[in-house]
């Protein structure tokens, strides 16, 4: 086993496998609303009594996130990690949140771990002006162990279809934005999990400790987004999550296109850099299990570029669209040289 | 521990305790356009364009069922167990479907497994010919054991403001119409695996075993209750989930008004004869535990129950309302006499 999440015990080709499958049953019947190949990340469907608009749907998790949470009992970060996943995930549609609905499954009930959950939801909800619209606690002691516990949420949202980005537009030579990660969001955990005991999360790291850093909050990207919409045209966006900048930014450009990333225009967050180090993670790997510091990719034209990086001063021009050529892959990176 | 489900390990107080956390965090802001206190099973939506309508979105899970069909290998159903679940909760608000996204967990990602449970969800759902607009599939070999996993959903509706059913309307004398149940539906799993050990499921039970009895399908009520409606005033419903029809009824009635049940009007399936043999199993408990065989209930005037049963041949009569005295139970089960 040679990639860093089989290592880990994630099998990556099986839930390749899985989606084939899901996109086979899927195909033999849709309702006439529901609009496809738009975009990957999310599902739209025709907006009752309106069809120039959508609603967006999508449900996430956050992975094992949860048991560092659970081992060092913090709670309310996984809630707004939980929310903010969700945020950007439709964001990439450019979609505005509307509700969400969470779904907290645990092995033993306590009510001030689940309210530490559901606050951090509401916040980040909250902070989104989106409605936390109802949810779900389940008590299943025969399937997670005391103190274990599992967080999915589920957010719809809106947008006018003329909005929603069309990647079809996107071109050589144009740039592809950056906009940082905090840490690892919500994907790379079991690996971190493997890489990182835990007896080591109270140790000091940086300006905390392990556990600070390995709990370090999903960013949402709403704000940034929109205001790199006001001042440039942006073609098509990924939110860099499970699979990372190899398996997310592909689905943001059309046939004939490849990104090619050059890693010394950005820091590479020190936890992801250990991580790096302690598993001896190839290039390949690194890019494909873990953020590496983006957490977002937009892509504009190159002439917009500065607009944007005035707009919103943390964002980097992180690389390039250049053509593709037969037989090589979507997306290069270049890694700096140390 | 006198109650059924504390003997299993669930603590229903500690989930109204969770309840009440949870209210007042969601109470200390609300999106305006988020309308409270219609109904309790769901939370709605202001339709965005028309102020007439609502989207009405849920999310849930099948509880321990899944461990039964784990045990057995048998995985579309609870896919199914699951929509249908959705779809029942939101009829309660006269809610008709749009879409659904569904969450399944797993310890290690079999294909095929998470292919058949995703063929149970898409023909529920096509069913009611509702989009299966997305999904996540989560291998999270930390926190499930292999074999084991998790599946919640969640539902997006839509429904005409002026057609959900007002509890207000609900008086002394109307009839409560019973759905009949095919089985557990989704719950009281915990107690039941309690009480029918796993080395029984391949005992002959019925027509079947233990294992077909367990995994009996959570019945969708949509074409039932639509029939009932266009015949009948229909006042209010209830989804007959955790806490049976003890903690669900009360929400479909006004201050004032009790539910008298005689159980002598419905047959109690063999299932639960048998769960409240083996677990000697109190009145109440058994009708806040077990759903005892009636899956969804109807108020209607008493004038219009003759309607909806020739409307509905397998609906019956189960209970009337009446004047609640103080202090006593908002729901009276008369079990029958045997």
């Amino acid at each position: 086993m040679s990639d860093a999440y089989a290592r880990a015990g994630v099998d990556i080709d099986a839930g390749n496998a899985a989606v084939d499958r899901y996109r086979a049953l899927t195909a033999e019947w849709r309702h006439p609303d529901q609009i496809g190949a738009i975009g990957g990340f999310s599902g739209l469907f025709r907006l009752p009594g309106d069809a120039s608009r959508a609603l967006v749907g999508s449900t996430d998790g956050v992975g094992t996130k949860i048991l560092i949470a659970a081992a060092l009992g913090r709670y309310d970060g996984v809630g707004s990690d939980l929310v903010n996943h969700c945020v950007n995930d439709i964001l990439v549609l450019s979609a505005t949140p509307l509700f969400f609905l969470d779904y907290l499954a645990v092995g033993k009930l306590e009510p001030a771990m689940a309210a530490d959950v559901v606050r951090g939801v509401q916040n980040a909800c909250r902070a989104h002006a989106m409605a936390l619209l109802g949810g779900e606690t389940a008590e299943m002691p025969g399937l997670y162990r005391p103190g274990d516990f599992d967080l999915a949420g589920t957010i719809v949202g809106i947008v006018e279809l003329a909005a929603v980005p069309q990647h079809e537009r996107v071109v050589e030579g144009d740039a592809i934005l950056g906009l940082p990660s905090v840490g690892l969001h919500t994907n790379g955990y079991t690996l971190a999990r493997a890489l990182i005991p835990a007896d080591e999360y109270a140790q000091p790291f940086g300006e905390g400790t392990y556990g600070d850093a390995l709990l370090a909050p999903h960013r949402s990207y709403a704000a940034d987004v929109r205001a790199i919409q006001a001042v440039a045209d942006v073609k098509a966006m990924a939110h860099i999550t499970g699979g990372g900048l190899i398996d997310n930014v592909p689905r943001t450009l059309p046939a004939g296109c490849a990104a090619v990333f050059e890693q010394a225009r950005w820091d590479v967050p020190p936890l992801m850099a250990e991580l790096v180090q302690r598993g001896d993670l190839g290039v390949t790997e690194r890019y494909r299990t873990l953020n590496m510091g983006i957490g977002f990719t937009v892509i504009v034209p190159f002439t917009d570029a500065g607009k944007a990086i005035a707009a919103v001063p943390s964002a980097r021009v992180v690389g390039f669209v250049t053509p593709r050529q037969p037989d090589a892959p979507a997306v290069v990176v270049h890694p700096a040289r140390r």
